[in-house]
């Protein structure tokens, strides 16, 4: 007993050589499924029956228990009442069964009685060293290997190929199943993950990590329970080039309270969550559909090497809906090269356009061969990354199948010689027809993409994913510097926090602080009018909201006038002083925060100032660290940035000095150290290259 | 011959009693599939071929011309070479053929030598009263009378159905057929237009509006050709409650360009396009697949009467999803009644959660009848509009095909006996399978949408069009007052437009139009300081770009030196002079413009000054006439509405006060007659309930 490497006991629990269903019995439709599903899809092992009262159940001798077997259990399914799951562990680890897919609902996710239930489970099976899947989950197919404890029916074929799926949702299991095998998909391994109370969707990732016959990743999740785990296998998927796709809800605030209530997990801020997987690498789609039809795309064409797209097609009207499409995407066609133009005059009728998208015309009905030689040109296309063909499967037997066969073989030789990546997509999202699919066996014709719509999400995805992934790659989580700072608790006065700016390096306003009104017009004096006066103290955090704030002072007498009244108002706090700055105009002024996500850490968050960020929440947000490329990408997001770029007169922002600037802020604030509540840089004021930090305030936990 | 009603022309085209195919060939593809298809699917009359060799086509005697058909022929459908349609046409005519389906290409699309030829048909077809489909098309398929004319393959079941399609694309037609069919929605017509040289979209529209069989009409557009005929077309579809559904393409510059290519039509502002379907009752779509699952959605539950939403599903994973989706669409999940919650606790598992969306859980595999107990409950809750029901077809024949037989009708029979409209959504979108439309077959249940993703687009446009179908009915596009104007040409100077807005009753600061310094200091002391002053002449459309406008003068000096400044500024103008105004300061600017578009005509733009509209281009638009709802709603649109709820102390702006100034001088740009080409508010200063005209300028073409 006792401890065990996690990844073995993964492995082992999804490639059990035999399989004991524990609660096995003729009434239930689970026990029914998974006796069948294991039958059905070539499980070769032995497949044992426990059930309390023997006898025979889907026509084979049942076992009164797990001690009982004849011979060693590799896995145990178990389905039998929830009092009863903790008992069957128990009694599995003296027979030496390690592995189990717990059925079993009413734990945790049905109230505190279960939880405590679950509590006892999963202590038990860590002290005894079980690798457990569930409770209140489906259980797995791994496609790959054939084995297929699962308890909902898996209508044949299977079909084993390169996409892992992992759900943190039962009943959506078999949607995505079904989609799967509509589009002619292969999945390796489909987990349904239960309440995840020991093996958990990270540990599922690694598992696929690891699979040779995984290529991609697709989820489904709720929520991140373990951001830490989580990001760890995420960029373990990235380091071998597999890519993640998750189909993650909560973006809205109905579906956080919905899954809240499902599965008792806290959903975090949704944006925090668009931030982590834009760093780790993790495509994030919005619909089953994307997910699966993405995955496909990128378990099948792999990477796209840019956004480049040549776009052949035999339709005016597709080529437009691509061409807008493509808009969406950020996928670019751009025009052909000469050499490509002409080529295609050649063999296209006179009546067609040459231009990309291309449409070779309804001639296609009459030349057979005109969409692939088109193809080939296109290919050959020196200034495009990847070629989209826009072809359907045939969805029926047509009355002499050797005609399609023929040409759809012409066209995958074609492909398989192209130079460059070519993505199929057909027109619209329907199934791969068995016709479709044998046309696909026979000839060698690759996937074919479902649809435009969620095609071109596609290829926009696996273009991102794959630019991003080599950024994401170099950026190790490197613990850094650590700063050690003196009296870092609650909130610091802005002087404490602008000579922690300072002491780094970075441009801050030079102020004075003052203890009386002379010191404040003395002050004054030598920054030259007009100055501004604002109150300092520890614990404030909102100066201007008790008045604290005092802007242009125009002279001595204001400066007096304004200190007795900063004063005045900060009554009551000790160590209470006053700031005086030089008062700025011109530029524009952005706002830098980093704040520490509960789930997810340091986050960065960029705005332009005033209303902006307060009225219009316009700001954009990634996780630390950055450097200066992804602050200028997040200040390229913001809604309003074009306002950066020299609207209305004002000199446009140098914007490599100011991501500079708050990439160096966000690096002071990695090196705080985990006291550090919050960083804020409010303003930031830009005039030009002139890149200066007005104010700042620094929270520590 | 001669003239004929074109809507019975129309008729007579798509129902004809026997056909000919002229240019009928063995080696012709197009003349198999359109002989193989009037064969197949139904067509009752005789089916005439003629071949100028005569002979044997198809296993029958082939004729060698139109003038030697044994019977009458009501329509010919015609695939000769480009040079033979127009004899064609003169020997119909003259035997009598009325209706053509032309598919032959070469002509306008081709180029000049085409476009005369197909000029000479248009002009002959026009003298002689024919009805012609094309050319350039591939014909129709009238599925409800069983005729079907079409010339590429139309595999078998042809459904028949609610949904009629017009396509400016002949590819596609065969994609949206092939795509209806996998999702078991039917169609009365579908048709290519080809060129739509003499039947039009709006021609067929019409005809749709009539045909009882159709309750939906879908449309794939490149471009509105004729912009007048096309919302005369969908506002009596609109009066008929007969949805119409667009995907319009070139919503990107590419794909404008893409389609001026194929077409050699003008592609407009697109988002005038948005403005003017929203305003005809156009639910504009993106996608094939959205095209016709929202027309399917709404030919098969109809309008639907709100946007609160009763979800029921078996899944929490799904319904997490559709509470993401639903927030994307404005659809409202609201929380259900006492009663309603109260009749679910009694009849929900007890680890289930009673919310909207509602997840029964998957006890639905151990109690068949949960599902559809929780639908009869959700459906008598008084605060939702329409129930949701997550449910897919079967996909495979279970080894017991009665059980599923007998749920779906249990099922069938409780939707039916709903209260509320029930809208029936798979998961994911994938075929309907041959068992699955049998199930449907056998036990009447309903129409399933495609999947979580598409069924949410397709109700969030269900219920916007249920809701706008009134106003914009009430809208009739009433001649109104004209406004005599004297001097309508060119650009008017400010004073000009102002005394016209004056006139009109609409709040305009007031002004002086003064000669010289003297008049001008007068006029300042009389509106008392600060003022403004600006160059007024007529022609001069922007008057800060040349020095014009004078802001914050103080006093006499100031005016007296603006005053020289601004007529120096104008030297060479004729008839120039400066006017003085108060100058105004406080609340927020807005900007209001009615512009004639050259396809929809006049169009009403709002924004809020400054740099939201300049640099960041945050308009919305209106076609006229609006009304001040219709002003609100656009208001409400902005990207920066946010700031006119009083941001940061500011009086928020009384939008209804707003509204109702924009919707008078949209009315007022109405009355001014065809010549007016812009009459342009900014800034329209609104500072609480305060709104005024501070700078107008009108052109005229």
């Amino acid at each position: 007993m006792g401890s065990r490497d996690p990844r073995a006991g993964v492995r082992a629990l999804f490639n059990p050589g035999s399989i004991a269903l524990v609660g096995a019995s003729e009434k239930s439709g689970w026990s029914l499924s998974t006796f069948g599903n294991l039958r059905a899809h070539g499980f070769a092992g032995p497949v044992h029956l426990v059930n309390p009262r023997g006898g025979l159940v889907h026509g084979q001798a049942a076992y009164p228990s797990l001690a009982e077997l004849p011979g060693p259990v590799d896995l145990a399914y178990v389905m039998v009442p929830t009092r009863a799951v903790l008992p069957v562990l128990k009694e599995g680890a003296a027979a030496g069964v390690r592995n189990y897919v717990v059925l079993t609902a009413g734990f945790g996710e049905a109230g505190e009685d279960g939880a405590r239930l679950e509590a006892e489970v999963v202590a038990f099976a860590r002290e005894a060293g079980l690798t457990v899947l569930g409770p209140n989950g489906n259980g797995y197919i791994n496609a790959a290997a054939g084995i297929t404890p699962y308890g909902l029916p898996i209508p044949p074929p299977l079909l084993r190929g390169p996409v892992g799926v992992v759900l943190q949702s039962g009943a959506l299991a078999s949607s995505v199943l079904a989609f799967s095998q509509a589009r002619n998909i292969g999945l390796s391994l489909l987990t349904s993950m239960g309440n995840e109370s020991l093996v958990t969707v990270p540990d599922v990732i690694d598992y696929l990590v690891d699979d040779p016959a995984t290529k991609v990743i697709a989820l489904f999740l709720e929520s991140v329970r373990d951001p830490d785990a989580f990001a760890r296998a995420a960029r373990r998927a990235l380091a071998a080039g597999k890519p993640v796709v998750a189909l993650k809800i909560g973006r809205s605030r109905l579906a956080s309270r919905t899954a809240r209530a499902h599965t008792g997990a806290l959903v975090g801020d949704d944006a925090v969550v668009d931030a982590a997987f834009r760093r780790l690498g993790v495509i994030r789609v919005r619909s089953l559909e994307d997910l699966i039809v993405t995955a496909g795309l990128l378990a099948s064409a792999g990477p796209l090497p840019g956004p480049r797209i040549g776009v052949v097609t035999p339709s005016g009207g597709a080529s437009e809906i691509i061409a807008d499409r493509a808009e969406d995407e950020g996928l670019d066609l751009p025009a052909f090269a000469p050499s490509t133009v002409e080529a295609l005059a050649e063999i296209l009728p006179p009546f067609a356009t040459v231009q990309n998208p291309l449409d070779v015309t309804g001639y296609v009905l009459i030349d057979r061969t005109l969409l692939g030689r088109a193809l080939d040109v296109v290919a050959a296309d020196p200034g495009i990354d990847a070629v989209m063909l826009l072809t359907d499967l045939p969805r029926f037997v047509p009355p002499d199948p050797s005609v399609p066969m023929a040409n759809f073989e012409a066209h995958a030789r074609r492909i398989a010689a192209s130079p460059r990546p070519v993505v199929v997509v057909g027109n619209t999202l329907t199934d791969v027809s068995e016709f479709g699919r044998s046309v696909q066996e026979r000839t060698g014709f690759p996937h074919v993409v479902g649809g435009i719509e969620h095609g071109m999400h596609a290829i926009g995805a696996a273009v991102r994913w794959s630019a991003e992934r080599e950024r994401a790659l170099a950026r190790r989580p490197t613990a850094g510097e650590r700063v050690a700072v003196d009296g870092a608790s609650g909130v610091w006065a802005e002087h404490r926090a602008a000579a922690l700016l300072a002491g780094a390096g970075l441009p801050v306003v030079p102020s004075e602080l003052v203890g009386g009104e002379d010191a404040a017009v003395a002050a004054a004096d030598r920054f030259g009018y007009p100055v501004v006066l604002k109150a300092a103290a520890d614990g404030l955090a909102h100066k201007s909201d008790i008045g604290g704030v005092r802007l242009g002072l125009t002279g001595p007498d204001a400066v007096r006038a304004a200190y007795r009244e900063v004063m005045a108002a900060l009554a009551g706090h000790d160590g209470a002083g006053a700031l005086v700055q030089p008062q700025r105009s011109g530029g524009v002024e952005l706002l830098a925060g980093i704040v520490r996500d509960p789930a997810w850490g340091l986050t960065l968050a960029v705005g332009l100032g005033g209303v902006w960020v307060e009225v219009l929440r316009d700001s954009a947000l990634r996780l630390l660290p950055v450097d200066a490329r992804d602050v200028r990408e997040a200040l390229g997001e913001l809604r309003g940035a074009a306002l950066l770029d020299g609207a209305r007169g004002t000199k446009p922002a140098d914007l490599d000095a100011v991501a500079g600037v708050v990439a160096r802020v966000a690096a002071l604030a990695a090196s705080l150290g985990d006291r550090l509540e919050s960083l804020e840089i409010n303003p930031l004021r830009v005039d030009g290259s002139d890149v200066e930090i007005l104010d700042a305030l620094v929270t520590w936990t």
